[in-house]
């Protein structure tokens, strides 16, 4: 396993930051394009601000456990600087998307923008101990756990007869912005959130019986298996989770939860294999009935690089040989499909054999986020084994 | 041509109506299951209003234009009598879904809910001729031209830093509207918004240069080249719109709209067809640049069959041999990968190559409408030749 380290370290230097320094600041009005095509090219200038958000937090991140890099710093301030002058609306949320040149072009019904706005500014203060950094995250922060009660606001369209759920995604999200806090800010104040949501995912959203991690839950914890979007499964979303539990888990020595969360992520690796293509499917529903998006079987970037993130990490945790199978089997189908070696960075999506059907590098979902952090992960990890 | 009048006929008679007749009602609740796997079982019970009224619609044309049918007349009534009574929100406006007993499930956000119900309720007035179906018709119908200013409501996401678009769909829904209520209602009211909507979409978006139709148009006319939504182009929207274009100049004797539509229907045909693998893309990007929707090379069976719609009617009207080569063509591909010959319906959802990816009869957005209006319409038309 150690000898992959190398390699994603070469990728990651060689293969994408380059890519990104290169073809992603707006050097004209600031902010970042994130729709760029196979060749960097931009075609598309909204600034969608999951994308703009991400990218801060990656080169500041970089800048602080990869290499020391001041280019990397200025990039993520210009960003930060952008973003806060134009992205926040009148009750201090975040937009979701912005024209170019900064105009609000849509509006804030989506509660993640706030999550990704955290994340950036407070690796902006572990790069650089300014304190209006940590004051942004902590702000942000405050605006997301304030919208927890109605978090779409005007824009919900749930009514009376849908029987309430919680969502895997959004403890998911709690337990990421927990850790990134204790991490950059250097406080322990999140470390109650970080434990009692460990708990919580496996309690309320993993079913041992089934083998699956459900991405909604009733209110105390049932699974709505006659509906479609009760039996909603999500791979790529089990694997994100499983390396964030095995993380905060080992951080506080839970290690029951250890236990539970590669067990979670073995049988979720099983049920989200494609037995006949290889790769791990996008969507399944839990029972094998039609699933409700047409794009289930598509080959995601960022579910395969998650994949690799958790049984990297699961193998240095417990060094159980089926995790290096798994990394092993994941590392072989995604290296030889994903990275598109005459233009740089990698492709996003493939069809089910595993052939891409979008030549684009970035878009309104895919920027510098879950390809380098994984690429700097595992080669972190896999150094240290 | 005329030969295939009968094959089409017998696939409706056969195939189609005794699938939905035996599984859809809800003889419990009223309405109608509209998520149907592939032997017809329910996967999921809610009642997306589209769904419901579409098949009250249908149902109730077909016992008006196909053969008397009481029995189908009274399914329609059944899904009317529930849809009125627990579907309407203290706005009028229909919600989006309701749960299986008839409790609101989804906000009334999605403006076509009401034009469904405008044309369900108007064919059970052409079938029934009982006012209070023609006075749902037309209450649904004013709702929906009451809603053009804003008619996605507290649910818009567009702030003002994007340029207002204008949106194919909402004039060929205008025009649809206008022509199921002439015929269902027997007056010539609508006659004007009719000559206006076709003269309306064939200005503002089909663009002769390029022989394109694209899906959105600034509120002047312009297209919006620069930006990913701009670019957008959905070919089955263009065969809908080609067909209903077709239709209603020939009504109106506006002979140069005939050859305007006979073009954009040749030129979409051209531009969505798929040279490596054959059927017609979902979506393409009017620049060949990465298109923002994972599944835009999927082939979908409304997209095909309205297609047959389109080039019968070409042919019917013009008989050019170039629309009886399309409708030939279009027919081998479709029908030799659509049909389900071992449960009866077609396949909703195949991949580039062909090949069925969802095994589902309905869903969200499948029912029974698409593919039964086709086979309704081609095997009228080409009986008539």
């Amino acid at each position: 396993m150690k000898q992959y380290a190398t390699q994603y370290e070469l990728e990651l230097r060689e293969n994408v930051i380059p890519f990104w320094e290169k073809h992603a600041p707006d050097r004209e009005f600031g902010g970042f394009f994130s729709c760029l095509d196979r060749d960097g090219s931009v075609y598309d200038t909204e600034k969608f601000m999951w994308m703009q958000w991400r990218i801060v937090w990656m080169f500041a991140e970089l800048s602080s456990t990869f290499e020391a890099n001041p280019h990397w710093v200025e990039l993520a301030r210009g960003g930060f600087d952008f973003l806060t002058r134009h992205g926040i609306d009148d009750q201090g949320r975040y937009c979701f998307s912005l024209t170019r040149e900064g105009t609000p072009a849509t509006a804030a019904y989506n509660v993640y923008s706030d999550c990704f706005a955290t994340m950036g500014a407070a690796a902006l203060f572990r790069a650089t101990q300014e304190p209006r950094y940590r004051d942004e995250a902590l702000r942000a922060f405050g605006v997301f756990q304030g919208r927890q009660v109605n978090p779409k606001g005007q824009w919900e369209k749930s009514l009376s007869g849908r029987r309430p759920m919680q969502k895997m995604g959004y403890f998911m999200m709690q337990l990421n912005l927990a850790l990134v806090l204790e991490q950059c800010l250097g406080t322990l104040d999140h470390r109650e959130v970080m434990a009692r949501n460990v708990n919580y995912i496996l309690d309320m959203f993993w079913n041992e019986k089934l083998g699956l991690l459900f991405e909604y839950a009733t209110l105390d914890g049932q699974f709505e298996l006659e509906s479609m979007l009760g039996r909603h499964i999500n791979p790529g979303h089990a694997a994100e989770a499983a390396w964030l539990l095995l993380y905060v888990a080992d951080l506080l020595k839970q290690r029951a939860a250890i236990e539970r969360a590669c067990e979670m992520l073995l049988r979720m690796l099983e049920f989200g294999w494609d037995k006949q293509f290889g790769g791990i499917f996008y969507f399944k529903d839990a029972l094998g009935k039609p699933h409700f998006e047409i794009q289930w079987d598509a080959k995601l970037w960022w579910v395969h690089v998650e994949a690799l993130v958790a049984t990297a990490l699961a193998y240095k945790l417990t060094r159980r040989t089926e995790f290096a199978s798994w990394f092993q089997r994941i590392h072989e189908w995604t290296w030889s499909r994903f990275p598109d070696r005459d233009y740089g960075e990698w492709f996003g999506y493939l069809n089910r054999r595993g052939e891409p059907t979008h030549m684009l590098k970035g878009g309104k979902w895919k920027s510098f986020f879950h390809l380098p952090r994984c690429l700097l992960l595992c080669q972190k990890w896999l150094a240290e084994l």
